[in-house]
């Protein structure tokens, strides 16, 4: 039986603001570094061993892997970073307040955005100074693969090559992995894993900075998965998130 | 021509203890994050960009990484750790502080087990709580690659693998490479590149915290070499290191 750990970065300096993320590089909040070390605490308590770590090219996924590792006393494991494990990329509204995008374009269209899984949001232009397109950390990619906008369907497709390619392989050489990542993007893995229907992984909320461990076989299929420490408060971080885009 | 940046960590609690550290895990203290977070500063400011980052499985250097990657918003760098890259393990002087050391084994052993190049302080035992052959994050090594003392010369055989196995093809293959590493992991790399004699490299004392460039021609010969930053506070810092030996 193998082990997946995955983690879902801490609060952001946005997810604060509520304002739409994304590809945007934001840092995190005091409150996402407590958490980010919370989780390092936990995986110590519970005796968790990993051989590799997998994380964005985003800082608020790469600083949540580096506080659990330094809690872990593990600031030795090798990090893979890919921008496949990036966040949905949330187009035109990266950048944007919530509210303010549900009073600019109808709470109605803005849900359509959030629950559905195969309707992008507006694209950026490619010569939006939002635009991801001129970032060096991007420079090995072609502009096609540097989206300017997504739906989940889109972040999913991105995804599953870097699970089937890198994570996949590792877990079934014996490798302990843990993941830091983004709510779509661990969203993508989990709807593989668990093959979640396309209606139901919208309403699938990830909560901020608790590890979320997935028991797998030996053709990696989930046996179960449970979040570590109070699962209450797994419970209320997720609804939390959830209640996210209503906010005004 | 090549640009090689070296970064010794900055100050460890154990600098400031003036104790001798070696293979033992200590953190950086508030300067050192400071001096860590400059070196980023420098090289942002001087437009230095790399493509990979070695360092060694040892905290203070590796968070020197960090933070000045940090400051320099490239923390999605690739990142390369090597124990070949350590601090020189100092036996069974580890722990000990440096003064005290000097009123047990007498000045003169001291200035000899500093400024010999080929004569090492006593060995700790296998079974010593200190020994780090236990240590989970050299598990993959074999004991006999993980010392129980070492003088300079031998921690210069087991840094040269690294540059010749990793480092080197690296930056021939058009790789920008930045280290952070120790004041004899790097003395060892400066005295293979600058051809230095086995009683001058003794004498050289590499500063905490400030970018050390070297400029190599096509088959990596220097062709020199200069820190970043004010030059009077490096000479200074270098002086400052050479001195702690004869702290009380």
């Amino acid at each position: 039986m193998y082990k997946l750990v995955l983690i879902r970065h801490g609060e952001s300096t946005w997810n604060l603001e509520n304002r739409f993320t994304g590809w945007t590089d934001v840092p995190l909040t005091d409150t996402g570094i407590e958490q980010a070390k919370q989780s390092g605490r936990l995986l110590k308590a519970d005796g968790y061993e990993f051989d590799v770590a997998y994380t964005s090219v985003l800082k608020r996924a790469t600083h949540t892997l580096w506080h659990c590792l330094d809690q872990m006393d593990r600031t030795w494991l090798p990090v893979v970073h890919s921008w496949r494990l990036n966040e949905r990329h949330y187009g035109a509204l990266q950048g944007l307040n919530k509210a303010e995008t549900a009073k600019q374009y109808g709470d109605d269209q803005v849900l359509v955005w959030r629950r559905s899984y195969d309707t992008p949001p507006p694209a950026l232009e490619a010569t939006d100074p939002r635009s991801e397109r001129g970032d060096i950390r991007y420079a090995k990619q072609s502009p096609e693969q540097i989206p300017l906008t997504e739906c989940l369907k889109d972040t999913v497709a991105r995804v599953l090559p870097f699970w089937n390619e890198a994570m996949a392989p590792a877990i079934k050489a014996g490798k302990r992995v843990v993941l830091a990542a983004h709510g779509n993007s661990i969203r993508a893995l989990v709807k593989y894993l668990d093959n979640i229907s396309d209606d139901d992984i919208v309403g699938l909320n990830i909560p901020n900075g608790i590890p979320l461990v997935y028991e797998l076989d030996a053709d990696l299929q989930p046996i179960r998965h449970y979040y570590l420490g109070d699962a209450e408060a797994a419970a209320k971080a997720a609804a939390a998130v959830a209640a996210q885009g209503q906010k005004k």
